[in-house]
């Protein structure tokens, strides 16, 4: 019989590393946390998070972007490769307690409830951390993930210049984190990450936990439609050229495609910069953003499309120009079936209600599934919030996903 | 035999004006001016017009919020009311060389020209330059021509606070400008305004001179949606209440209704600001202006009236707040038909191209046309721009204006 984790063991330790870089709220989560990848308050969360994993006897290793890989060595083979969880300690600026944290720390709970139990599984279990997942200080997000398979050349990330002019590889050696252990690292049997939702989506199904069939593809477009700047009273409609005229057709029309498309299609203008913004001034310029995400790369490309070919029609209409530049774009993810089979079985089996949902977020667990199979399991958000100190999960809601952790990770350890 | 204005002395005193609070620009303007209301540069220009108005024995005149009136105290009675013509010397912070200063100087020089002839007409003359109208340093703007008419109160004008913190009364005492004639200052006989056109109409009609028919009413409107913040990601369709896609129908439709409505409708969204404005969010609140003009208060109050019912409509649709709240709100204003039909008719017959036309922009003849006849006359403006340095009018187009101004006011000044 695979133990419970204990819920107030994975509270305290939530409670506690959200007190790094706290920043308190009158709701129920009593507030948030700002650790931007790689300050000083990353290094605080870091070393008390490594405490914790070397209480618990395991075997830490460093690599050179300062993703932290932390071992049980059991089983049959104690150096094979690890069933691994986890996700990440870093957040933006005014993030919650939960985002990543929750991973990392039910990965500890896992761990520490089994050795308790003094159950061993056939496989060694991980828990990592992975640098810099939010983006907020350095792009791109998932960085740590990204290298620790791959996907970017260490060297590559450790050049890059953040927000504040710091360049990663300084300060991975300045708060002590730069380790020696290679990249692209060593490929683990598994990996399952516990993450909240992040949306409003299983709070309002009334469901209890996700079972992750994969993250979304990404594509952020910035698009700048130019015009001719005029006074307000003095020039007739016939002789304008107005950009915000077509930008207002462009955001109309984005919402237009994604519930015309329909299924996991979205779709969103989220941000706008207009010059010279003044009430009687017909505008120079607008630059807006356009954030597109599918689960399904073909649609996704229809989808892009038809916003590309509308902005075009839309400013030529005008006789605006356009200029278009890509900001993001990652392709979709799709987990391993089993996997996703592995964990809708289990939570059903526990008595959770479950249901299948991709993930609008994107996780380090995408980056994980190019080079091992890949689970994710969600719990809810309340009220869909994330990236604020009003960020919340009920404790039953916690207690139910680090017990589907446990059993899935059991259940991955044990495979012939 | 009237004489013909001098175009050399004219432009001189333009140029001399414009070098005060200079702002240089390659373009054939050579550069603008930033002489904002009861300012230093402000005094340095008042003094400059009042040494030119004093070097013609004009007898100067000021009010207790600095609207200076200079007469040329000739005729049958010298003094009765004068035919009065006039502009404002503020500039906004980019301002050209002509708008407001061309009105003032032209007026000068049409006295001028009538002294060097010895030719005195049968009623006074005055130029007036009326204080703030502008409106960039306080609101709200016409403010001088309206405390002249009796439209405000000088007290509660000298009370206004600017954006800099200053007090109205306090600029004009500091600038030297506070005196002693009454508030609502003597009527004129009537009142004539030569001023450049600020738009592109006459430039693309080929047309020298405008013979305005009366200024728009105006409406001013800042509109505050507001919905629920999301992530762009994980928030379905469904589930989202994105005040920016209600924006952006409501900028579509302000255009809609403008060209729907035809003749001299106008509409313009011209500001707009997102909150939290970041390309993966679904944004909490939009604020953004709606412009509205035309020359006639009825169809005005229709176009009004759709827009609003539109807000409403589109807010409800999507399930967001709105709050409205009226920023400025002018009537239109229409000129006697008899001084329209002086302007057309002297611009023919000294064989000006001319075209009746409503002035998109307020102007202080506005004001003064609640107590007396008045005309307004255009000149082209290059490329439509204006409130910029290189606002331009060619030559030959301030000789035309200067000529049907001292034309006109020749006529009005000799009226039984």
């Amino acid at each position: 019989m695979v133990p419970r984790p204990s819920i107030d063991r994975l509270l305290a330790r939530l409670e506690a590393l959200g007190e790094i870089g706290a920043i308190p709220h009158a709701g129920p989560s009593g507030g948030g946390s700002a650790r931007l990848a790689l300050t000083d308050e990353d290094r605080r969360g870091r070393d008390l998070v490594v405490s914790w994993m070397r209480d618990l006897g395991l075997d830490v290793s460093i690599d050179g972007l300062g993703n932290v890989i932390a071992v049980w060595r059991v089983g049959d083979d104690p150096n094979g490769a690890p069933v691994m969880m986890g996700s990440h300690i870093d957040t933006v600026r005014t993030g919650g307690k939960f985002d990543g944290n929750l991973g990392v720390l039910a990965g500890l709970e896992v761990i520490e409830a089994l050795q308790t139990a003094e159950l061993a599984p056939l496989r060694p279990l991980a828990v990592a951390f992975f640098t810099n997942e939010e983006g907020a200080r350095f792009a791109p997000d998932m960085m740590g993930s990204l290298v620790y398979v791959g996907g970017l050349g260490l060297e590559e990330a450790l050049d890059v210049i953040g927000i504040d002019g710091a360049r990663v590889g300084d300060e991975v050696e300045r708060i002590g984190y730069g380790g020696s252990l290679p990249s692209p690292g060593p490929v683990p049997h598994s990996f399952v990450e516990l993450h909240i939702e992040q949306g409003p989506v299983l709070e309002e199904a009334g469901v209890t936990i996700g079972a992750v069939t994969g993250v979304q593809g990404i594509s952020w477009t910035e698009v700048t439609v130019t015009g001719r700047s005029s006074h307000a009273g003095t020039t007739p409609m016939r002789l304008r050229v107005d950009p915000l005229v077509v930008a207002g057709r462009i955001i109309a029309h984005v919402r237009e495609v994604a519930v015309r498309m329909g299924g996991d299609q979205v779709a969103t203008v989220g941000r706008v910069a207009v010059f010279p913004n003044l009430v009687n001034v017909v505008p120079a310029s607008v630059t807006l953003t356009v954030d597109v995400r599918n689960t399904d790369e073909t649609l996704l490309q229809q989808a892009e499309a038809d916003i590309f070919d509308f902005i075009e029609a839309a400013c030529a209409r005008e006789g605006c120009e356009v200029t278009r530049r890509t900001l993001a774009r990652f392709e979709p993810v799709e987990f391993e079936e089993r996997v996703v089979e592995l964990v809708e079985s289990t939570a059903r089996n526990l008595g959770y209600t479950v249901q299948r949902m991709p993930s609008g977020a994107g996780h380090d667990a995408q980056m994980l599934a190019r080079v091992c199979p890949t689970a994710m399991i969600f719990t809810p958000s309340v009220g869909g919030l994330s990236h604020n100190p009003a960020e919340f999960t009920d404790r039953g809601d916690l207690l139910a996903g680090a017990s589907v952790l446990i059993d899935v990770v059991w259940r991955l350890a044990n495979e012939p």
